[in-house]
């Protein structure tokens, strides 16, 4: 083995496509840690492109191109492997958000995920956990430009984690309608945002947490504000956050807020940011908060280094799942070893694309009998939509839409106008992992320990070749049988599967 | 207290809507027992009358309704929570079931429930149960025009069950062209019910039964026929059956059938029901079985008696439930007893439809949070499909989809056009709920245990008044604003919420 000195440092990206700001950030990776070399902030404000239907305007998508672009050419030269981009809250909201995806693809040769609120909070989690490592329970606040994440953990792990329809972007335009800064502004978006908070709260109440910590722009502006007032320790507490609004309604309009220490940038969602903080310190009963560097792009970074170390969140998340559901595991450990036996026939040398499919086919045979949990009838539609809806820690939303759509299809007949729509994958990089989940479910009907013997497969396109053992069909009619009705199946989907022995 | 013997019994009635035959049973219940007093019967062969698209044709329903008619002059007098009428397969499948439904209320005041596949298990269990009441671990068979149920348990209590798409009428049809018998046939029925049942056999064969026990038609009239072979113990053994199929096989056409023990009416499905019989003795490893006169309907008697002394299966289901999705149940109490508390101020004195509605919306109440386990976001629809979709037993389809609707529209935006279609309700039956269960989640918002003082409610149609103590909104700004919320909600959807002190 080379020493870790010797080789030659890999470098390695993360980017949030924030409600408010892009955010980059490039790594070394040094050793067993990681050394930030550069950061990359642009403002595009892509939550105020969000129209009432929920469709980004083209002004905002361009914004967010433009952003893109500028990136791209710092990360010129890099492996895919090494570069991941993260979006929230607006591309997850926008309907049109594929519009936005594809246009970027021609951008960037590197796939953006969308991610779910609650993935979204346990990175920031993450990011701020390895920026603050000191020990004790933590609460972490992210206010941003369309979501609030706010999270309860320890050490590197969560233990309460929610994503709230709330943000400084998001607000300021329902709350202070033309930058207009009122008492009544100030008060009905403290109060709604009480109220999104009113199911929750009690949950918070009861962890007590040693260390609130505030990340990303809002904490951060109110952060300097607040040192610009000459509290040099920085820490925001109910008392001076009370001051600050009060402060802020002897200005009339955002354009106006004249304080030191708040930048130009974000004056225009300053108010409602605030009115944010304040509600969240009310509800969560918070009584001082400190700020942290680390926020969503870090957790992406550690997280990057962490599944290049092969510990996966993921592969703790599906076990998890199949023990909550009562997977028969054994019957599950079959069927993906044998999915995972065909697929590398099929796919015997798969790029990165594809070897992250082959992974996804695993986690899918794992999970493709969660559903019985709910009833037998119809049992692949419940399990896709367990898969589809379920919190799965570390998957970001078209991961969770390629999980659910394998065991949607595996079995009974090929409905394939009902898949859904991927951003990221095309449909056809998810016929050759149905088909073989498919085979792999037919092959293992029985549920029995008895061995499978070798089964050989050749895949040309649609047209797939399956070889079995002689004799071995005349010896197991009812297998012989299932795989007589999958190639039904099959024909009727269009596609072919030939039989040999 | 006026000892049994002076009261004057009452007299309760199940009715069967089979996919073969419709089937009626009196019983007197006299002291704990029931005294079966009249039993009634039809061939209606409802199951041929499904065409490809699951329609039903016209001619059948013709001959159900016809059958109904009869039956219902029998039951003249009857008080609706003494009649119980289930329908089994063939109305589970029919698309146009409703159109039967709809006829079906101008013949029979009583309402028509139609039974998931489970539910019909879990009901000819507990009629054989009762029937041959002996110690052990029983396997019931019961093998019917449309589906064939496959359930293990030991006393009253179920432990495995399936209900498979195999039946004698649907397996004529399909294997069994034009009554044409033939060694190929018969082996390609047999092949396909052991299909069927492929991937459970294994749950089966770790189920050690005592004792392997057939009810209902089909295998009522093989026992006849062995009977008549000289097999005066009347016991169904493997090599029985297999000779059986022989001489079966020597007739060319179900007409010709002539077997003696045979009656007329059965001839049409009788190879299709010896098919699937000698299917499910291979498949789930049986070597002998004896007949029972118990099935669905002595289920549905034996399941009314336990209802009218109060120990309904239901409260037991539901609670299960609640524990296997993680409930928190002191806030399910809250928003229970607010919800019961208002509804019985809008219904002071429910008729038995309303009343069964009420016992509704407390199991409503109590699980409207069930989908938390799976995400927040949207928990709503997803407590909604866990209710539609879980085996639930002592529920019928009717009431499952009743469950899912109101907890589907426990918060958020009234989109009644999402509304289902039901059967014995309409959907008008269920705008009472849904704001009662409304306004016990908005008033319980805040999940504590502070009582909530006294609130009255009165209703005049779509208009609601709420009144709340004096002063009590001012001190509580939060419920205050979401109930202004609430209001917003109602009035979109033509509703009026007035809000007074």
């Amino acid at each position: 083995m080379i020493p870790d000195h010797c080789q030659r440092p890999r470098e390695i990206a993360a980017i949030d496509l924030g409600s408010n700001s892009f955010h980059m950030v490039v790594a070394r990776v040094v050793g067993q840690s990681l050394q930030i070399i550069s950061r990359h902030k642009q403002r595009v404000h892509l939550a105020s492109g969000l129209d009432e239907q929920q469709n980004l305007d083209l002004a905002a998508i361009r914004r967010g191109l433009t952003c893109l672009a500028m990136f791209a050419e710092r990360l010129q030269g890099f492996e895919p492997e090494n570069v991941r981009i993260a979006a929230t809250y607006t591309l997850r909201q926008a309907r049109n958000a594929h519009l936005f995806l594809k246009r970027a693809e021609s951008i960037m040769p590197y796939p953006i995920e969308i991610i779910p609120g609650t993935e979204e909070a346990r990175l920031i989690y993450l990011g701020v956990a390895h920026t603050q490592p000191e020990s004790g329970r933590k609460l972490v606040v992210d206010i941003g430009g369309g979501s609030t994440e706010l999270v309860v953990g320890e050490n590197f792990d969560t233990r309460l984690l929610y994503s709230k329809h709330m943000g400084c972007v998001s607000y300021n335009q329902h709350y202070f309608a033309e930058g207009k800064i009122s008492g009544e502004n100030m008060a009905a978006a403290q109060l709604a945002a009480q109220q999104k908070m009113e199911s929750i709260a009690s949950q918070y109440h009861k962890q007590a947490w040693d260390k609130a910590i505030g990340s990303s722009g809002t904490i951060k502006a109110i952060r300097e504000v607040l040192i610009a007032k000459g509290y040099n320790d920085g820490v925001i507490t109910n008392k001076r956050l009370n001051q600050l609004v009060e402060q802020v309604l002897s200005f009339k309009n955002n354009d106006e807020l004249d304080l030191p220490g708040l930048s130009d940038d974000r004056k225009p969602v300053f108010a409602a940011g605030l009115a944010i903080l304040a509600a969240v310190f009310q509800s969560l009963k918070i009584e001082e908060m400190i700020y942290s560097d680390g926020a969503l792009r870090e957790g992406l970074l550690y997280e990057m280094e962490d599944r290049f170390r092969h510990s996966d969140i993921r592969t703790r998340t599906a076990s998890a799942m199949a023990s909550q559901y009562h997977v028969d595991i054994d019957q599950a450990t079959r069927v993906k070893e044998c999915a995972e036996d065909l697929y590398a026939q099929v796919e015997p040398q798969p790029g990165p694309a594809k070897s992250e499919l082959s992974t996804l086919l695993g986690w899918g045979a794992l999970l493709h009998e969660v559903g019985l949990s709910i009833s037998y009838p119809g049992f692949h539609r419940h399990s896709s939509y367990l898969l589809r809806y379920s919190t799965m820690p570390g998957f970001n939303l078209e991961q969770q839409t390629v999980l659910a759509t394998l065991v949607r299809f595996q079995r009974k007949a090929l409905k394939l106008e009902e898949m859904p729509e991927l951003s990221i994958y095309k449909r056809k990089h998810l016929y050759p992992l149905i088909r073989t989940l498919r085979l792999a479910v037919a092959l293992n009907g029985q549920r029995t320990d008895e061995p499978l013997p070798k089964i050989h497969v050749k895949a040309d396109k649609e047209s797939w070749e399956l070889t079995l053992p002689a004799g071995w069909q005349e010896n197991n009619k009812l297998l012989a049988a299932d795989l007589r009705q999958e190639q039904e199946y099959w024909a009727k989907a269009g596609w072919e599967l030939a039989i040999s022995s």
